[in-house]
């Protein structure tokens, strides 16, 4: 039986992406050659890169001016790529706390030069997303995370803001649309709703490069890979190919708008029975709500071993809280279906009648 | 038919490394799940993790007192990780130029502190090994290239050093003894002899961390992966995987030691017909000759397209040789069978026939 896979990442990725890339790893493009054995500059391969690229330009609707690359490291190394390309000497930057992969993306800065946390919502457990807060004028850049997959909290707009924005995307990229134009740097790690992990996307404004003034390592420079159309040393190729098909699978589906509603729906259908069920209550903000991560506690505890049981009989997979928030989190990624989702709520249901 | 795969690398994998990737991709360890849908946190991936590790120390008789990780970036990002963690602030680096990945690292140990050059064989386009040259006492460290994929050149022993050594050995790794002790820090991309492009090993001699003096960003931190014991982000999954299974081939086929006689004999088979016929020639110094990527050149260019002809015909693929060198280049990594550098011998004393 095919499980219902909620997993918070490396997490579900459509069947017919996981069929064709099962079969390129034994034949590739009818080549009698895997796609993990071929030569990256090989023309099979490099039709696979402008593609992916391609399909990011088109689904995300980027505009002229942008460049967009695949790169190695994940968000992780995005996190130190950032000050060193747009941090400037005697600088200074602004953050928005809203996780813990907000925190580790500014203590990398804080190595680079003043760093400033323009609000945070640690005083609750990161469990909503902090408002109303002022960014300095004459900061470098301010860099915000869009969905908090830990604490399944989303950005649902972002801030006016007088200096560029760079966004970490990771786990809400492609799940909804966005206007690239609002932002000089998106970069998202590929374990989501992109890809396998071992990809990592960024979108980078081409006039906001090197304005640094620092001494870039070759590959922490992101005009290194733009220069060389991500291709500056061996890409992960496999992590690129799936990605492809995947970015293909979305757009045969109707692409993100198409999806967004798709997302909605799921989102709606999982946090109203969190609402209705009095087993149940939801861990973030209703405001906030990630439509990418729920996350909810049992408000009874003994009912724990019972729904547990339950949910595993049901083929369900992933749903067990961080330990940073404890409870269940049912991430609902874009491969998801509506169904597996169904299949949880009715296990919610019949707990409630047990 | 399967093809007779000489690609410079990414590379030939054994046929039954191929056959257990494509089928995990589809269902991994009986979970009904795919392979790149589950979390890393899984205790099946972590079992893979942990045996890729094992497999590394375990072939390559690593001594107490080393950690083995694995990274992202490809050797290209190890070649500013290495001045980052081990080029004290004011210190010096000492560099072996023996073709172009070696000036790529010298260069970016460039952008942190005084870095000079051993010995450069740059003076007959990189077809020689250096040798005789002498490494400064007071150095931080020695680095130097064990094997140069493009110019078919190989270092056959490794000079003594008064100081560290640490070596890219990216397209030798595992097709040789070594001795792990000789050296502080040993580094390699995976897509030669380890597996799919997309993941890197790094073995580091634990005393030696920590002395730059530098602030190192996190994910550049030899020290960050070892603690966390490559999982302090989301790994390249499926790298790791398919390098954990080359391992297990490696091993169940005698390990190193074994495939190192195998390596030979292919080499000199290959050799052998490049000195016997004289419608071919090498392009590196006899005794530096790689026994991964041998290099050579047709005396006589006007058979260049009846010889194309022969090796397509004959289901070979991947020898046209690299720019910089012109010619033909037969990589015969560990996967490639003894059977298939036959194939191409055959070829070549066809051609000298006709």
């Amino acid at each position: 039986m095919k499980k219902h896979n909620f997993s918070a990442g490396p997490c579900i990725l459509p069947q017919p992406v996981l069929q064709q890339a099962a079969a390129a790893v034994t034949n590739f493009d009818n080549l009698d050659l895997s796609l993990i054995e071929i030569s990256h500059r090989d023309k099979s391969f490099v039709a696979v890169m402008d593609e992916a690229v391609a399909l990011v330009k088109e689904l995300l609707n980027v505009p002229a001016g942008y460049s967009v690359v695949f790169l190695q490291g994940g968000a992780s190394l995005q996190f130190c790529m950032v000050p060193f390309n747009f941090l400037k000497e005697g600088g200074k930057s602004v953050y928005l706390e809203t996780g813990t992969w907000a925190t580790n993306a500014r203590k990398e800065s804080e190595l680079f030069g003043e760093t400033i946390i323009a609000a945070s919502s640690e005083d609750k457990n990161f469990s909503y997303i902090p408002k109303g807060y002022e960014i300095p004028a004459d900061a470098d850049y301010f860099h915000c995370t869009s969905n908090n997959t830990i604490f399944g909290t989303q950005m649902k707009a972002f801030p006016k803001s007088p200096v560029p924005v760079i966004c970490d995307m990771s786990s809400d990229i492609f799940s909804r649309t966005i206007n690239v134009a609002d932002f000089d740097v998106i970069y998202a790690g590929a374990q989501k709703n992109m890809g396998p992990a071992g990809a990592t996307l960024a979108i980078v404004k081409d006039s906001f490069l090197n304005n640094s003034g620092r001494k870039i390592p070759t590959m922490l420079n992101y005009e290194t890979h733009i220069k060389k159309e991500s291709m500056f040393n061996t890409p992960p190729v496999f992590a690129v190919y799936v990605s492809m098909l995947n970015l293909r699978w979305l757009k045969e589906n109707g692409g993100v708008a198409a999806i967004e509603k798709v997302n909605q729906a799921k989102a709606d259908l999982l946090y109203n029975e969190i609402d209705r069920n009095p087993l149940f209550k939801g861990s973030a903000a209703v405001e906030d709500r990630s439509n990418m991560n729920p996350t909810f506690l049992l408000t009874d505890e003994s009912k724990k071993e019972k729904f547990d049981a339950m949910w595993k009989a049901a083929g369900i997979s992933g749903i067990n809280g961080h330990r940073s928030v404890g409870g269940y989190r049912a991430s609902i990624y874009n491969a998801l279906p509506l169904s597996s989702v169904q299949v949880l709520v009715d296990v919610m249901k019949e707990l409630g009648k047990g």
